[in-house]
This record gives structure tokens, C-alpha cells and sequence, in this order.
């Protein structure tokens, strides 16, 4: 096990470029005065149902675009694109996250002027994404109320390095025996002040509070 | 992006040392005469909740031992030292998975030879635990009824490399509106003829189905 050391130099610099290469997406996204918002969760989350539905939402005021990424499939981009605006799927094959260059190749040819919101759903993974900065100006992470209310202790960095917890699934809480308080307790234990919304995709509950809240996003003046 | 092929070849270079790390693993299991399983799942799959059941159940009749890996904190062992075995946490801190090394650092002071089962709870991640052989001698992948039908697809890698499928919350199916057959077509389109059962923790459907089949799996002669 004496590469160990070597793999760590190695992801480092990886992690580096990485974060110059999402500096420079950051400044663009500003330059065109695009909002991009960038979800992370398990798999499973319900991140595609939330997007589907809030897209449906909002695609008549606002003109949305959305990348999104799996190992396989373009499941997800199909569905996504029922909502008639522009999406792409970005397959990564064994990656477990995205990275500022799939990002970046994946918006090749897109009028980034002509967008209000672009939407990066990442891979279903609690743990990888949260190193790989996307020049996003958002990240969400979303946790569903038939996870359990422990996963933010269990997972601390993708809540530290996330703006914004969303509670999903919130219409099986009962069923789940879901504690909101204990989940709430504990997404603040890990990241004191983190706004928190809650939602069901299926019942349409909090749709329109999570809608007004992401509206209320400026494009970032940093 | 020039050192993108460096990362491949290091991580190529650990990948093989830890293949030769578990094959020891698995020869020494083998000696001891311990069944070995390993579970790997989405966070949030019901991994703890169903080891905690299973291990209460089989208590009184194995002699049964538990490593369990998360990011952080201890409460997952702690769950399931209640179960009156032998558990040890492995802490990974921000690795996304276990490896064999981990596994045999665990084991230290533990007889083996006095054990009849070894649990391993992975780290929850449907991406990264598929490419570390522990040394397990049955790979068990968990996929809850309410993380949708879909996940078999979308992460095939994590299928193709285990076992056996255990589909669990399988009280909550009605409520995810989750498809049973879809979903054992889609484990099955991924890896044929793969063993699939169902399972609750909460009302116990399954469990008995559950223990035999694993109670029934034989210390490897390979």
C-alpha cells in the first residue's frame, strides 16, 4: 500500500485543476447572467421527479436549461426533456461525480445569454460530488424522508459544501416514521444557519415556496 | 487535464494491490471456516435497520461478527452491538468505500476460527464499493422500494459485481407506488438470473426467507 501517498498528490492536483477550470465556468455563467444551481443526493432522492416538476413550473417564465448526470442511461434527460426545455445527459460511465470539465464540454454550442436557469443534477452519490466544485452558484442537496433522518451526520461534507438542504418525499414522512426535528437538528449541527425547505414532488406540497425561493436567487455578483 | 491518465494508472496500481490484499482476506476466511457477506446499498437503503434484525434473529444459533464502514460517526455499530455480537465501525473519514486493507486492520485480535458469520456494511454508495473485493465470500446488494426501479440501470456496475439483490422497505412499496416486476427486470436485464428477495425489516415480511437463504450459504471451497 505505498502508492497510497502517490494517489493522494495525485488527486490533489487533480482537485486543483478542477477548481480553476470551474473558476473560469463561474465567470462565464456570470458574464451571461445565467442562475446555475447544481443538485447532489443518494440515488434514489427523487432528484429527477423534483427537477421534472419544477421545470414544468417554471418553463413558462423563464427560459431553463439542464445538464444532467448518470453512469448510464439517458433515462433521466428523457424525462427531463418532457418538460420542453434544453437538457443534456452527461454519461460518465464509472465516475461518480461530475467535474468543471464535463460541465463544460457538455454546454458546447448552448447560447449561455439566452438562459435564465441552468440546472446540474449530478450523479446519485453522497460522497464524491462534493469535492468537484461545478461554478455553480448553488448546490442543493437533497435528503428524502424515507432515508432517514441521520445521513447528514453520516455524510457531513456534502452538507458542509452545500448551500441549501431540501427535504424530499416529505408526503411519506408518516410512513417512514420520518423525525422532522431530529433531521432538521442534525442538518444544523453540521451546518449551522443552512436554510432547509421541504417538498413532495408527488403532492405538490412546498413546490411553490422552493419555486419562489430559487426565483429569489441573483445571479452572483462575486 | 494532462494528469487525468496518472489518476487511471495509480488508481489501476491500488485496485491490484488490494486484489491481492483480499485474495489473502478470502484464504484465510476460508481457513477459519466464517461465512463472509458483505452489504453494499444507497445511503439510506435500510442496511443497518436489516443487519440489526437479522443478527438479533441468527444471535442465539451463530456465532456472528459485524464491521461497519460510514464517513463519520460510530452510531451504526452501536445500533447493532445491541444485537449482543461482536461489531466493530470502520471510520473512513472522506474515502467513499472500504477496501481490503480496512477490512484486515478491523479484524485485528478477533478469532476467527470461533465465528460462524462475518457481516460487512459498506459505506453507503452505489458507485465506488463496486471496484474493492474485501475478500467477502457473497456480495449482497440492497435496493429499497422506495429509491425507485430504475437504480439496476443507472448504476449496473454495483448489480454485475454482487450476488445477490435484497429489495427492502418492501411495506412502503405500495406508498413509492414502486413496480416490483419492473425492478426484477431491470436487476435481471443487468445481471441474469441473479437471486432477488424481498424483504421488511419493520414488519418482518421476508426475514425468515431471508435467513434461510443466507444460513444456506456454504464456506467456499474456491
Amino acid at each position: 500500500m505505498t502508492t497510497q501517498p502517490r494517489m493522494v498528490e495525485v488527486r490533489a492536483r487533480i482537485l486543483k485543476e478542477n477548481d480553476v477550470l470551474a473558476r473560469r465556468l463561474r465567470e462565464r455563467f456570470q458574464r451571461a447572467g445565467v442562475r446555475v444551481i447544481s443538485f447532489v443526493s443518494s440515488p434514489g432522492s427523487g432528484k429527477t421527479t423534483f427537477l421534472e416538476k419544477l421545470m414544468s413550473r417554471m418553463a413558462g417564465r423563464h427560459r431553463i436549461a439542464a445538464l444532467v448526470g448518470d453512469l448510464a442511461t439517458e433515462n433521466d434527460a428523457a424525462r427531463l426533456a418532457r418538460t420542453c426545455t434544453q437538457v443534456r445527459q452527461i454519461t460518465t460511465g464509472t465516475i461518480c461525480h461530475l467535474d468543471a470539465k464535463m460541465v463544460a464540454g457538455a454546454l458546447d454550442g448552448w447560447q449561455l445569454d439566452d438562459l435564465d436557469f441552468l440546472f446540474i443534477e449530478n450523479v446519485g452519490n453522497l460522497v464524491c460530488p462534493s469535492s468537484y466544485d461545478l461554478g455553480e452558484q448553488m448546490r442543493v442537496v437533497l435528503l428524502s424522508a424515507t432515508e432517514g433522518e441521520d445521513k447528514p451526520l453520516k455524510y457531513p461534507t456534502i452538507f458542509n459544501t452545500s448551500d441549501v438542504a431540501l427535504i424530499t418525499k416529505i408526503d411519506m414522512a408518516d410512513a417512514a416514521e420520518f423525525d422532522r426535528e431530529t433531521a432538521r437538528r442534525n442538518i444544523l449541527s453540521v451546518r449551522p444557519g443552512m436554510r432547509i425547505l421541504e417538498v413532495s414532488a408527488k403532492t405538490g406540497a412546498g413546490m411553490q415556496e422552493t419555486e419562489d425561493f430559487l426565483e429569489s436567487v441573483c445571479v452572483s455578483d462575486t
